[in-house]
C-alpha cells in the first residue's frame, strides 16, 4: 500500500466526507476510493479463530460508504461466524440504505457470501473488486477493476427460484406486522415486580429501582420487536429480532436475515452484534442484557441458539424471550 | 420423465449393478445413467420446512453410484440443514470412496454447496449436470451436458488460500491421532456402574444388565473416536465425531467436516444423521443414544450445538460427551 492510504476507525462514512477523501487523493470518484479503504478497514475485523482479517468496503446508492469486517466467536461452531460481506449488508440495513452499488473486498468472496448477496434485488449487477488480486496496489494510476457478481457466480440459485417478484428482498422495506402476544405483556409486569426484589442486570444499569428496570426492559423489547418486524424471513415465515443493551444502557437491534439457500442465513444475534461493533461497542462482555422476539410456534426457532452464542460471547448477559404473532391470529 | 426412469430406494449402488442399469437403458456409460436416477432419488429427501426435494447422484472413482438428498430439521435455525451435495460427499466418505468424478443434481447447486465442494482435491474439474436445466428430459437421445465446477464457481476461495498442498483434503485419508483423555475412561466405569442401578436407554436396548450397558457405551465411544480421527478440521484444529445408536442397537458414525469458508462446515451430528438415513434408518426418534468425542479445550466446541439439534430430532435420546487429545499432550 502507498502512503496515501487513509486511516479509518468507523463503519459509516457520510457522502460528503467520502467525496472529500476521494478529492484529497486526486481520485475521480468515490467508487475509486473504495479499494483505498480496505487495508485500513481490515484492522477493525475480529477474527480470533482464523486471524484472517477481511474487510469489505461498499458504496451505497445514497453516496455513503459502509464498512464490513469478519467476526468469529471462539467456543462455538464456525457457522456462527459473520463474514465481512454479511457485516456490510447488515450495516446498510442498519442505516436504512436501500441499495448497495459496489464493494471492494480484501480477498475473493467465498461462495457462502456470493449466495448471501443473492438476497439483493439486481444482485447480478453488483460491482465487486478483489483488492488482493489487483497486481499493483496503485489504484490511482489505473481505473479500479470492478466486475459484476454474475461473473463470479454464474447460474445462481436464488430468491426467484422460491419467491414471486413482489416479495421484498434484503434492504427493501419489510413490515412483518408482528405484535407481542398479549399474555406476554401481563407476564412481564409479574416478572418485573418479582425481579425488582432480587438481583438483576437491568436494575444494576441505573440505581436498581423498579422504574428503571421496567424502562430498560420495555426499551429492549420494543427494539427487538421492531427488529423482528424488519426481519427478512420469506422462506420459513419465521421472522425474529434481537436487542442488546450494554453496560452504559445503549441499545443495539438486529434482524434475522434468511437466505434462499437456508444455511447462509444470518441469525438475529449475529445481526445485533454487527450493530454493536458498527456503533463502536467494545468488548462483547460489556453486553449485559439481551431480548429475543420470535414466534412461539415456528419451524425456525432461534431461542436456544441465541442463548448458546450469548453464553460464548458474554457469559453474564441476561437473556429473555418474548413471543410475537401476526395480528388477527389471536 | 420417460417410462425408463429406474426406481431407487437405497443410497449406494454397486459398480456392477450400475453397469447393468445403464445397459438395460441402452446408455453408453454409467455417467449417462446419473441424470436418470435423480427424479427417483428426490423422493428420498427429508425437507419438512421447504418441501423442496433435492437429489444429487454422483459417480465415484471406484464405479459406485452414490445418492445425496437434502435434510431439514424443524425447530432449529436453518444452518443445521444438510444439502443434497453435502449428503453426497458425506456418503462417499462413509463408504471410503476416494474421489467423486461427476454428479447430476436436480436444481442449480447453491453457492454454499459450491463452496463445500472446494474441500475436494481437483474440485475445479468435478463434472456437474443440472437436470432441471436440461430442456428435454430425454437423456438417451443426446449426451448429458456436464460442466466443470469451475464454470459455476470461477475465482473461488478455497483450501489453498489457507493450507499447504500436503494437508489432506476431504475424502483423502485422515488420521488425527486422537486418543480419549485417560481420566475419562476411569470416569466412565464409575458412571456406568451408577447408571446400571437406574433407568437408562443403554440398558433398555437389551436386557438391562450392566454388561450390555458397558458394551453399548464402549461401542459408541469407539465409533465416535474413530469418526473424530477421520474428521476434516484443518482450519481450526478441532476435529470431532458423533456416534448414534438406534433402538435396534445399530451404530452410525459421523465425522465433522470443515470448510475453508467456515460457515459451510458440516457438524458431526449432521454427518452421523447422513449415515443414519443412508443406511436405512427410519424416523429420527428411533435414535436412542448419542456420543460426541471432541477436545475439551477447543476454539470450536460442538457439545451444546449437538445437544440442541439432538433435542429437536430425537428428544428422548441420551447424550454423552467424551474428550480426546493428541498423544503426547497429556
Ligand atoms: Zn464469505
Ligand atoms: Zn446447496
Amino acid at each position: 500500500m502507498n502512503q496515501h492510504q487513509p486511516m479509518i476507525s468507523k463503519f459509516v462514512i457520510e457522502a460528503s466526507e467520502a467525496e472529500s477523501m476521494a478529492q484529497s487523493l486526486n481520485l475521480p470518484s468515490v467508487l475509486h476510493l473504495l479499494p483505498h479503504l480496505v487495508r485500513s478497514a481490515q484492522s477493525l475485523a475480529r477474527p480470533p479463530i482464523s486471524n484472517f482479517h477481511v474487510a469489505a468496503v461498499g458504496l451505497g446508492s445514497d453516496g455513503r460508504v459502509f464498512i464490513g469486517v469478519n467476526l468469529e466467536f471462539p467456543g462455538v461452531p464456525l457457522h456462527h461466524s459473520v463474514h465481512a460481506e454479511q457485516f456490510l449488508l447488515t450495516n446498510l440495513a442498519l442505516h436504512r440504505c436501500p441499495c448497495l452499488l459496489a464493494l471492494a473486498v480484501s480477498a475473493a468472496p467465498c461462495a457462502h457470501c456470493r449466495q448471501f448477496f443473492q438476497e439483493l434485488r439486481h444482485s447480478s449487477t453488483l460491482q465487486i473488486l478483489i483488492t488482493d488480486q489487483v497486481k499493483t496496489q496503485n489504484f490511482e494510476t489505473k481505473p479500479p477493476n470492478f466486475n459484476p457478481l454474475s461473473k463470479i457466480l454464474p447460474n445462481p440459485f436464488g430468491p426467484y427460484d422460491l419467491l414471486d417478484q413482489e416479495t421484498p428482498l434484503l434492504l427493501e422495506q419489510h413490515n412483518n406486522r408482528l405484535d407481542l402476544v398479549p399474555q406476554t405483556d401481563e407476564l412481564i409486569n409479574e416478572i418485573s415486580r418479582n425481579f425488582c426484589n432480587g438481583n438483576d442486570n437491568f436494575g444494576k444499569l441505573s440505581n436498581g429501582n423498579c422504574r428503571n428496570y421496567e424502562k430498560n426492559e420495555t426499551l429492549l423489547r420494543e427494539e427487538a420487536l421492531e427488529a423482528a418486524n424488519n426481519s427478512h424471513a420469506p422462506y420459513s415465515g419465521c421472522p425474529s429480532g434481537v436487542a442488546l443493551m450494554d453496560c452504559e444502557g445503549k441499545v443495539y437491534g438486529g434482524s434475522y436475515v434468511e437466505s434462499a439457500a437456508y444455511n447462509p442465513s444470518l441469525g438475529p444475534l449475529q445481526a445485533a452484534l454487527v450493530a454493536y461493533v458498527a456503533r463502536g461497542g467494545g468488548d462483547y462482555e460489556r453486553i449485559v442484557s439481551a431480548v429475543l422476539v420470535e414466534k412461539e410456534v415456528a419451524k425456525v426457532k432461534q431461542e436456544d441458539t441465541v442463548r448458546l452464542l450469548l453464553k460464548a460471547v458474554s457469559p453474564k448477559c441476561e437473556f429473555r424471550v418474548f413471543h410475537c404473532q401476526s395480528p388477527g391470529l389471536y
